[in-house]
């Protein structure tokens, strides 16, 4: 990229972003140059993470979210993390809802990830897309994903605050969320709670919570229920944010240097990887592949002869 | 271990086979080590992979077809991976109700395996595993999953054949499986097709066949209407995975090799980073993390210095 594109990306010309993330998602190279490029104007945007099961109103409750933060004169970007194949299409149908209601509002960037063929895998890439909306100046980032591979646990890890959104009358099967989501939820939503047996949720969350312990002055998260569809409850969800960002703001350099260390720790392997491949004999990997398919030796035994051969220990 | 319960892994005993799948799930290095040992014993059972959103009846299924196999006299064994949190409780009742259908049968185990706090990952976990029963002679591995993250992707590509299930009357997003999931399905189940919509569902994946080439001779997954729960139609399509097993057979080593090659590669990856973070100056990590922190140097380069600081280049 000239510098020319990267000005504008800083200057949060919508045409520039899209073009960024999109180069971020398609090209592993140019998109780490980019990133070399931005990275001293990040870590202003504050990350708010949504999780939830296909079908829990994720959309129409961050619809309502952007139009908080926008009252509050805060400038907002949207990633909706879309596990959806092309055999289906809900999620691009949703988006282009979104993209409608906010679409004459230039300090609202909505865009929708696809999660196939990727490079990098979908947290490398959200990541990364994070980072460019961030230095374009949004002030609020809302990453939405249905929360159920460990690539979204990861990218929920990369949240300030984490948000999980749970609807009555959904069986607990169809609720089932990736283990580990629930249990770094700063904030629960029972949405869709004009419906029977929203109560029943909110209690039954409110009880696992209640089995576990919290230290004196530690966040309690909140249950909070709403009616995204019809504008209720919204606004308290948007006061939660406030208060858990001020509660958290003792922890937040601790928080933020927790997860530089686990993305540099996975960029490492990565570089790695290529590096010890381009450097082994010709064939010797798929003489090696051969061996483990005719049951000579073992895949743990042959990766840690693939290192040796390369490294010389 | 010692020779003694491997031996007892190799005979089929279900409680070692039950421990073995333990240490490979909870403990690397001596997972490592049981693999050696029973490698050179693995390679003949046959994998099925079975995918499908949660509430599709994917447990139903597969005790029919456990019932199946077993009246063609095969052995099998069933790994339920579970992606549940601990804030519900679903396939592991599931997983009971199985147990309980055929506890009295030898030739059958069925083991859930948790998807929470893992070292290498559930994809490498229930790879190990399918290792365990394959030594333990089981004829047949099944391996359900919801379909829904890269692990679970990276899962499904081990099987000799994918199965994936749908129902009518879920919408699009609800089905919405991770993409890869349907492309490479060999077999499709529309499960419930007594329910309203079923032809539907079947239209439209056809529809969707339709529109993808198949060379001559190649195999056109084809689409099946079951009702698990009434036994109908899981002979069809137990006799539609012997049709898939006969005419994958010519490129069976091909696929074999794909596979061993993908999974040298993780575990590869595996072992460079433990070597490097073994190998680097004390503190050096830490420091690199603090200046990606103070916005001194962006991610990519900082991973790629920390490469050339080990290995000299």
């Amino acid at each position: 990229m000239t510098p020319d594109p990267i000005s504008r990306v800083l200057a949060g010309d919508p045409r520039a972003v899209a073009r960024a993330i999109s180069l971020v998602e398609d090209d592993a190279e140019a998109g780490r140059e980019l990133i070399g490029a931005i990275y001293g104007h990040t870590g202003r945007a504050y990350i708010v993470g949504v999780t939830g099961a296909p079908g829990v109103g994720k959309s129409t409750l961050v619809d309502r979210l952007i139009a908080e933060a926008r009252r509050a004169g805060r400038t907002v970007g949207v990633l909706a993390i879309d596990p959806t194949s092309p055999f289906s299409g809900g999620a691009l149908l949703g988006d282009r809802v979104r993209m409608t209601t906010h679409s004459n509002d230039t300090d609202v960037f909505v865009r929708s990830m696809a999660t196939r063929g990727h490079l990098g895998g979908v947290a490398a890439a959200t990541s990364d897309a994070v980072l460019v909306l961030d230095a374009a100046g949004k002030d609020l980032v809302i990453i939405e994903t249905v929360g159920v591979g460990q690539d979204e646990v990861d990218i929920v890890r990369t949240a300030d605050v984490s948000i999980v959104v749970l609807v009555p009358g959904a069986g607990d099967d169809v609720q089932a969320l990736k283990a580990g989501i629930m249990e770094i939820a700063d904030i629960f939503v029972v949405n869709k709670a004009d419906r029977d047996g929203a109560d029943q949720v909110v209690q039954s969350v409110t009880a696992n919570l209640s089995l576990q312990t919290f230290a004196e002055g530690e966040w309690r998260p909140p249950v909070l229920k709403t009616e995204a569809a019809n504008g209720v409850g919204v606004d308290r969800l948007w006061e939660d944010i406030g208060r858990f960002r001020q509660h958290q703001a003792p922890h937040y350099q601790r928080r933020q240097q927790v997860r530089h260390e686990a993305r540099l720790r996975g960029l490492l392997a990565q570089r790695l990887v290529e590096y010890v491949e381009g450097r082994l004999a010709a064939g010797a990997f798929e003489r090696m592949v051969d061996d483990v398919a005719n049951r000579r030796i073992d895949p743990y035994s042959a990766a840690a002869r693939l290192v040796t051969q390369v490294l010389s220990i």
